[in-house]
């Protein structure tokens, strides 16, 4: 086995801490890497709270992982010692069914394995994230990163990355149509470079005014503070699309009047609660509401070259790992500009 | 002007009775056609008693209309004197506007010219339905009526019909897909017939195991009782699109789960209150909620030749025009199968 350490919550009441665990040995089709950096996603504070329901404990939490490869299964032929390397949410899934089967490893009919707080496919073994030193992962669900990007910025990409980048491409965004980010958080802020790289007219739609310089130099075209009746009407029926990053409770309907003939409200935010839908609202213009989760392997790699050609990273702010704690309670606050992420050489 | 009788509503509390008017004379653009057969359609009981607020008094209602051609304009190339002619909901639109310009009249941006409780282009004009015995339309809002079909069963195809046709066709429903059609009235026995047209494998879902030797008459190879919960979990995860077809309250949340990965629940129906939506639950697959209204012209075109080539009607009770208030009442009971429509030589 391969010895590991990292920090893990022993049980939905504590705080992370050091802990030490085993991962499996390198298998023929495996790759080990060691990690350099992880971002921090609020999903890690909602299971090791056990918010969701089911966590498995002990988690050593995180899913934007980056590192460097030490070693590769006999079998391997993507990898090789030395290569930067990185997963996302998923280590695994079940390859076989429908949405494997069209690069859809997210939507896994069978349940994929989630990197973090899981199980492998043998539906027994727990899997551990990235908030420790080594992973043990099979080539499939490990991506190539660019060499020529921030690594620490990269991390994020592996979540709040490819959660944005992956609904734009399968609405097809097109050069010239209208895209609102609702919210300008840790999806939100990758939505806005996003979009302004697949040449969009971008509005960021936000409930606070002070967020507007920094949306314009994320490259937003327009701000529309969303709580102002004058500018909220203005923008009426003027949104090809509006990716809703928003996980807080909020309501759906009003933001459906913004969008046009055909136009799509993209959820990739999870509110706790639901929100009433009218269906007359969606008939006039033959709108949509969506949902999307992150992303297919296949398609996480498309983003990543596709940042590493247009040079986007996240904007984050680099932590101690002893200071993940208080990281959690600023993260909580909204005091994130726009992710935090681990250096794991504080380990 | 064109004299014109029919049955009107003279204000929201009183029963639809005879009326005498005027429509306006055959411009060069205009066809007038003598109204054989003219559809009941749920919406016209809702507006002659002002449910969705803003009613036109007097009202003729009717917007599913076939019938002959009596008299074209001098510039009128579409149609000549003794043609079949047939107008669905609307008789007008802006014709400049984005959603004009591709062929989507229905959602107009500037606002069409409903064909009854509706304003001409003039936004004066009122607009008097196919509850009458002639009508005078703009020529590009006029349909050509295949002669092969049952000229009665035709008139419910230009609501009833392109309702249910235009979503199948946008969403690109294709053979082999799994397509449930909620609900088995007037909208959804269209659904059925197009879906199997379309080469669907098609699914009723209904609350009433009455309609089942029905639903299978119309072609629908599978039957579900929502209300029974073995049959409903046996669905799970097996469509590629639900066609919502039911106005009465009703919650979208437990269909979602009936969908596949990138399924789509298509509301038709338009439900008075609306219904609440977990954001999780389209997440988790890509699902989508989106509505539709009616199709524009060239596509309502397209979808009576579809009708020609395919045998395809409505299944209909023809009723003389003194019976429409016994009608309304059948229909508010669900006791009609399935489409009112009436015989226009009993006024």
């Amino acid at each position: 086995m391969v010895a590991a350490k990292g920090y893990a919550a022993q049980n939905k009441d504590t705080d992370l801490a050091p802990w030490s665990f085993e991962r499996r040995e390198v298998g023929p089709h495996d790759v080990q890497f060691d990690i350099m950096f992880c971002g921090v996603c609020h999903s890690d504070l909602h299971q090791i709270r056990d918010e969701w329901g089911g966590s498995i404990f002990p988690m050593v939490p995180g899913h934007e992982i980056v590192g460097r490869v030490v070693a590769v299964g006999s079998a391997v032929t993507k990898f090789k010692v030395g290569d930067l390397a990185g997963t996302g949410c998923m280590v695994d899934s079940c390859r076989t069914c429908e949405s494997c089967q069209h690069g859809l490893e997210q939507y896994c009919y069978n349940g994929n394995s989630q990197t973090y707080n899981g199980r492998e496919q043998d539906r027994k073994t727990p899997t551990y994230g990235g908030y420790s030193n080594t992973i043990v992962v099979n080539e499939d669900f490990v991506l190539r990163i660019p060499e020529n990007l921030d690594l620490a910025a990269v991390a994020p990409l592996l979540c709040a990355g490819i959660t944005t980048y992956s609904p734009l491409r399968h609405w097809k965004l097109k050069p010239g149509q209208k895209l609102a980010v609702l919210g300008l958080g840790g999806l939100g802020h990758m939505g806005v470079k996003f979009g302004v790289a697949m040449g969009a007219e971008v509005t960021v739609l936000s409930t606070s005014p002070a967020k507007e310089a920094d949306a314009r130099r994320l490259g937003a075209h327009n701000f529309v503070v969303t709580s102002d009746r004058e500018q909220f009407k203005k923008v009426r029926g003027s949104f090809d699309f509006i990716l809703d990053t928003v996980s807080a409770e909020h309501d759906y309907q009003p933001y459906l009047s913004l969008l046009k003939v055909d136009g799509v409200h993209i959820c990739v935010g999870a509110p706790p609660t639901a929100s009433a839908i009218k269906a007359f609202s969606l008939i006039m213009g033959r709108k949509s509401i969506a949902g999307s989760g992150i992303g297919g392997i296949a398609e996480t790699q498309e983003m990543l070259d596709f940042c590493a050609e247009k040079g986007i990273v996240s904007d984050i702010e680099l932590i101690n790992i002893k200071d993940i704690n208080q990281a959690y309670d600023r993260m909580l606050k909204g005091d994130v500009r726009y992710r935090f992420v681990i250096d794991m050489a504080t380990l």
